[in-house]
């Protein structure tokens, strides 16, 4: 049997006052994912340990079989490889914000007036140069953001970033250890330069003359070195995998580990996606692949914006664009779950358990009834840990070996 | 959102035959456990592991948040602390009985007939003495009972006991391994000493003038280190702490780990405890603290009498105190739960997993209806461990970091 995962990013949820308590999931009309429920069995699952707030990359490591406690750095190799920068063993990466910085280096606009075009003309003349023995690697991403690579001898994750988060000063790189030391000084030298390239750059030259504020400086955050992992394949006993991704932080974590990226036109990543592009891509991946990751991005970013109404409306299309994938499925085991909860009465990320589902032609079932976080406390799957998903799935899909006699 | 955990020692029990079955949580009635069960989540508990009978320290450890299967070595250290000595790193600590020897260095009384006053004069002859280059720390408890605690460098928790626990002869304390040799040596020296000492004190002249039987030597058993472990304060992200505990053992422990005591009129560790005072102690301290732990022994004093229909008094009892912390109490997530089973049937600890119940204004809530053992065993948080327990309510009340981005 095949293996469709389904994420749902930040699905999970708390009660949410004007729906009489239910969350969103639990208000939402999903007919397709309530069949499922009733076909086959839920449980509850702490992505990362109990009590642990997960991140979208910690999250993503932990269901694909790794455990992030011990191979988890920084968000900048996913961000960049999202972007198709080929990260390295022992390169340490970043993410970045193109930002309007004055003379004495204060920031006044963190994202240069979320700039959208020409950034990759700005990108180009910061990329390859070389400061000591390192090979500086930038490039662009969506608006105003771009990814930062640093490759060479004696680099370490452990440096903190010259991006204040808000306007201020530009913050000095250091080093947690000596050691780290020489990364901090690499990235305080490419800040530097990138003031001098940029400022004088002459899409900045342009953007000062018609009253914009110029993309004049490269402010990097998120420092990480790739997990040194086994692939994906090696991982799951030889599984060739696929993912269906909008997100370049998961894309890229899913390239990372060897996941097949599947390019569909109309995924953005956001609230205007095309889910049904992406559910059709999803179903023809399961045709080449062993395993099929298909993510939507959309109920987190509703979570963080508080907009219960927009989530269940979201869930709902995901479930409509399920049936395209649903339809005439045979042999394959599908699993529907969420990343993290980001409740929309807070905002942002929380540790609460996010419900999964797990159906398959001629496996259990179990008394639940529909999909949502309360029926799922009490469902077949009991409570299990996001990085034993992906394990029990290979298993339910008869992938394992026997361990023993 | 500030966390308040309430622990009925002992509380979880077996079916009672004269309860039809009923565990003495399902007989009593306790209708404000009932409400936060409805509009919260219950589930079970093992405390260490399946099948580890937890001892109130081993349990509290846990609870707190620590591996006692790593950190712990003995009981002494905690009701050392209890009493409010302060025990160090590299200290070995005991409790200890004043008991009644003959001059053979037979027991004939393991209480010294349950003395119960000018044991401070007894301790002082005792305690500042020297023993080779180890300090001799001895402090009166509560009636017969005292603490010993020895300072100085080569010292080891590995070490048997000296009181022979019944009437009989006062052991030898042997050491484990060589090098723990030491320390049964001090101990050998230290209860001959205070037999030499305390048999010829004027206090116990009086005692046998006047047919009582002379607290003639000092027993000690129970040997530990202070785990050596980071405070409450550094495992749990900053919170701030403090608990309101009526017993040594608990006291101490809680102490040792940097939670604030707060001392309440009347509350006693026992059944006769002012179980109103505690809970609005505990009220006050929420409004000063992040963390706050409310300790109630009796259930499992109860339970080691094999008295069920006093175990079920005394838990009503509890839910009643429990109003007066819950009425108008916002913004805390409120955990009760049991530190270990204590069975009627048995008379003793047994390990059995205990229920366990969160409730705070806008947490999830699950389908349980009220809160008891049955219930719990399928309620949403489904079964946990002990030593995450606090993990998880951290992470509920918000006060766990994002892990990842």
């Amino acid at each position: 049997m095949k293996i469709l995962l389904v994420i749902c990013d930040g699905m999970a949820d708390r009660p949410v006052e004007a729906f009489k308590g239910m969350t969103p999931l639990e208000a939402a009309e999903v007919p397709n994912m309530d069949r499922l429920a009733r076909e086959g069995q839920t449980g509850l699952m702490d992505v990362i340990a109990p009590g642990i707030v997960p991140g979208s990359d910690t999250a993503h490591l932990a269901l694909l079989g790794y455990d992030p406690m011990v191979v988890y750095t920084g968000r900048g190799p996913f961000e960049a490889a999202g972007e198709g920068v080929e990260v390295r063993k022992g390169d340490v990466a970043f993410r970045c914000n193109f930002a309007t910085v004055d003379a004495k280096m204060h920031v006044t606009d963190r994202r240069a007036g979320r700039i959208s075009s020409d950034t990759d003309k700005l990108a180009s003349a910061l990329n390859g140069m070389k400061i000591e023995d390192i090979d500086i690697i930038f490039k662009q991403g969506v608006d105003h953001r771009a990814v930062l690579v640093l490759r060479g001898p004696g680099l370490s994750p452990w440096v903190s970033a010259v991006d204040p988060h808000h306007e201020g000063k530009v913050l000095v790189s250091r080093g947690l250890e000596p050691e780290d030391e020489k990364t901090a000084r690499i990235l305080n030298e490419f800040t530097k330069r990138s003031y001098e390239i940029l400022n004088k750059h002459p899409v900045n030259i342009e953007r000062v003359r018609v009253g914009k504020p110029p993309a004049n400086i490269a402010l990097a955050r998120g420092p990480g070195s790739p997990p040194e992992v086994p692939s994906f394949t090696e991982q799951h006993n030889g599984l060739n995998g696929a993912a269906v991704v909008g997100i370049s932080l998961v894309r890229g974590l899913c390239s990372l580990s060897g996941l097949e990226i599947i390019p569909v036109k109309g995924a953005t990543g956001s609230t205007d996606t095309d889910l049904v592009a992406k559910a059709k891509a999803a179903k023809k991946a399961l045709t080449t692949h062993d395993f099929v990751l298909l993510h939507f991005k959309a109920p987190d970013l509703y979570g963080h914006d508080g907009d219960a109404r927009g989530k269940v409306a979201f869930i709902e299309k995901i479930d409509g664009a399920l049936k395209k994938v649903l339809d005439g499925l045979s042999d394959t085991v599908v699993c529907i779950t969420a990343d993290h909860s980001t409740p929309c009465s807070l905002k942002d990320h929380a540790s609460d358990p996010v419900p999964v589902l797990v159906w398959g032609t001629g496996l259990r079932h179990d008394s639940t009834e529909c999909f949502n976080e309360l029926e799922a406390a009490s469902g077949g799957l009991g409570h299990i840990r996001g990085n034993e998903l992906m394990q029990m799935l290979s298993g339910l899909a008869g992938r394992n070996p026997k361990f023993g006699a």
